[in-house]
Order: C-alpha cells, then structure tokens, then sequence
C-alpha cells in the first residue's frame, strides 16, 4: 500500500515524522509529483507572519521554476534568499471508512525547503519560462508568440534548487477496526480526478483555427524529463 | 470577468495589491471557496524555515478547524498560537493566449491569517470533527461510528477564526495583446473540474451493503451553512 523507501531524507528537516511508512525521498517520486501538480503553495515569512501564496511552476531538472510581475511583493521578498517551502498537494481520492476516525485521504505531496534566487541570465529566464508554460500544457511553447523584451522586464523568474525534499503518498483503501467490520457501513474508495470539461474557444478566435492535440488530448501526468 | 469588492480588506496584510480587481474580501465569497477545497495549505514558522503543509479542514460559522494527530509535530507547535496562514487553491481552468506572455490559469484562492488554538471541550471537539467530515463528504457522519474515547483522546483539534481573510479569483477567457489576434494560435479556456471516479469498494465489504446517496451521488460545491 505505502511506497518503499528506499533513499534517505536529504535533511533532518524533511524527515517524516508521522506515518513514516507514507514517506518518500527518491528523486523520481519527488519529480513526478512535482510536475504532475498544476499549482504549487509557496511559503515564506514576512515581518513575521507567514503567508502561503498559490502560484504556477516549473521543473527543469533539479531545479523548480516561479514566476510572476517584477513588481509582486512576494517574489521580490523572495529573491533575496529568505528561508521557503514549496509545496504540491495531488488528492487521488477519499478513504471512506466504518468508523469516522478511520476516515482519510489518498495523497501525493512535496515538500520542498529552500531559498529562491533571482534568475538574471536571459537565456535560463526564458528557459525557465518555457519549463512554466510546458508544465501547465505540453507541448504549447512552440505553438505561441515567444515573450518580448518588454515582457521579459515585466517579468521575474525565480529558481529553487530541489535538494531539500520529501515526498508523502497515502494510496489504498480504509483500514477500518476489526470489530467495525461488523457495522452495516459502506467502505471503500472515492477516487477523484481532475478532468478537463469542453474547450470555451476565444470569443475572437479566428475561423477555422482548430485546438491542437496539447489542448484536446490534455491529461497531467508527465513524463519525467 | 472579475468580482466587485463590495467589502474592504480586513488587515492590510490581506489587502490584495497585485491586480486587485481580482482581489474580495466578503464572508460568502470566502466561505464558498473554504467550502469547495477538499484540503487546505497550512503555513507556519520553525526556526525561522517556513512550512506549507496540507491537511483536511472543515468550516462551522466563523472557525475553521483542522485536526491531526495528538502526536503530530505541526499541529503541538501551531496550538500555541504561532502566527499561521491557511490557504484554500480552487483551480478552475487554463487560460491558453496567443502569447506566452498572456497564458494564465483561473482559480478562486483564499489566504486566511490568524492563530490556530487548541479546541478543549470535548463538545466543541466532536463538533469540529464532524465539521471535518461533513466537509469532505456531506452527509458521511451520522452514518458511521462515532469516535470513541480512545480516538478522541488521539486526536488534536484546532480552531482559527476566519477574522483576516482574502479571496483571489480569475475567471474568463485570455486577454490577448491585440496585434497578437491575427496570429494563427488556438486560443481559449480550458476548463478543469475534481470528478469522481468509479468507486472502489473495500474488500471486506459484506454483501449487500450499497453505498449512500453521499457518495454516488458526490460533488463538490457545497451549499454555504
């Protein structure tokens, strides 16, 4: 039911404490849930208060890409090498159990601790930017206008290594007590999915221009690069 | 395309500075979105190294409630009222321009500042967990077995108030650069939604137990209470 670990935790930071059977640390398993999660929670403090903020990214290798205006609070605070977490959560499912305590959920999640850094080259900005677009649709980069100079400006692309991580799966059905067995309960699993609903086409899309495969085929998993 | 703020942010740290139109502050707006996310973010700091972590919540009224284990590390160092953040991501659709640049994502987000505290009386606890469960799955309480002392005492209940709360949303298609509408490029939104698979019933199932309305017939939007 539970992955097998079979790497050590990278820190004592990402070491999983509780339900340690659930944790992961190999790469693989970190990557691809990394890039199967559409959005991610970054974490930081600010004068003291943390604040989880929902933003796209990017994998590229060992490295997970942000972005966002040159002028967001939160980048330019995060630029500077500040303490961060990234976090990408996949529901799979619910576990519906006999008894209300044994009720849980199936799960993927990263936890990736860090500091983000300011990209200033141009050739691993606009690589970091395609790694963002390629993440969210595969396959659109080459399909639509590349960003110009004056977006480029606009734009802040910040890097965070991936050497501080840890994965979490939860996967199976519930696991009820024994005595519960006996209850005249439905048990069992609900698994959830994200599907895609039909396209809504640009209210000045021009005729004849058909969706490509990227968008009319969309799935999120991955494949690992 | 963008909710009117009819109410003014509560703190200015839950102001929205970054495109603001999308920025709302209005209990129901919230309350629909912390009713709609299945699991929430929960930020806090440890020595200085924030942590994003997600967990399950419920909301009743004003409080949202998150529970875990009596043992879990998180939740022993967030009872004592540490500043938190618990953010709630919807993502609704990807938003596919003609340009890179333009692509965006539509969502609906909350960001909910505040101090977690420890629920002691055990009727608020109960209430709290059933608020749990009934956010995951409406109607799923009364008909499973109600926790026992033993359970009870397992578990950590939390409570933050919803005193200093932003909701994010962006809605519609893309919004294009207009010499960018004679390009040749798909553009529109491609909608996203959570759906339920066929459900997957427990091995030990007895015969003739169907599962309730609750989960056959399971959505997600939930009518505010």
């Amino acid at each position: 039911m539970e992955p097998t670990t079979v790497a050590p935790p990278p820190s004592d930071r990402t070491r999983i404490r509780r339900l340690p059977a659930r944790g992961a640390y190999d790469r693989p398993v970190v990557d691809a849930i990394l890039d199967e999660g559409l959005v991610c929670h970054l974490g930081f403090s600010l004068d003291g208060q943390p604040f989880v903020i929902p933003t796209i990214h990017g994998r590229l290798g060992d490295i997970v890409y942000v972005h966002g205006s040159a002028a967001s609070r939160m980048l330019r605070h995060l630029r500077g090498g500040v303490p961060a977490c990234l976090t990408v959560t996949l529901v799979d499912g619910l576990v519906l159990a006999r008894s209300a305590f044994h009720h849980s959920m199936n799960y993927r999640s990263v936890v990736l601790l860090g500091a983000a850094t300011l990209v200033e080259s141009e050739e691993e900005r606009m690589a970091g930017l395609e790694a963002i677009v390629d993440h969210v649709v595969p396959g659109r980069w080459p399909d639509v206008r590349q960003p110009n100079a004056t977006e480029l400006k606009a734009t802040m692309v910040l890097r965070l290594p991936i050497s501080e991580a840890s994965a979490k799966i939860r996967t199976g059905g519930p696991v009820d007590d024994e005595p519960d067995f006996a209850l005249p309960v439905w048990a069992g699993e609900l698994p959830l999915r994200l599907a895609a609903a039909p396209l809504v086409p640009d209210a000045r899309l021009a005729a004849g221009i058909a969706p490509p495969v990227c968008v009319t085929d969309y799935w999120r998993t991955r494949a690992a690069r």
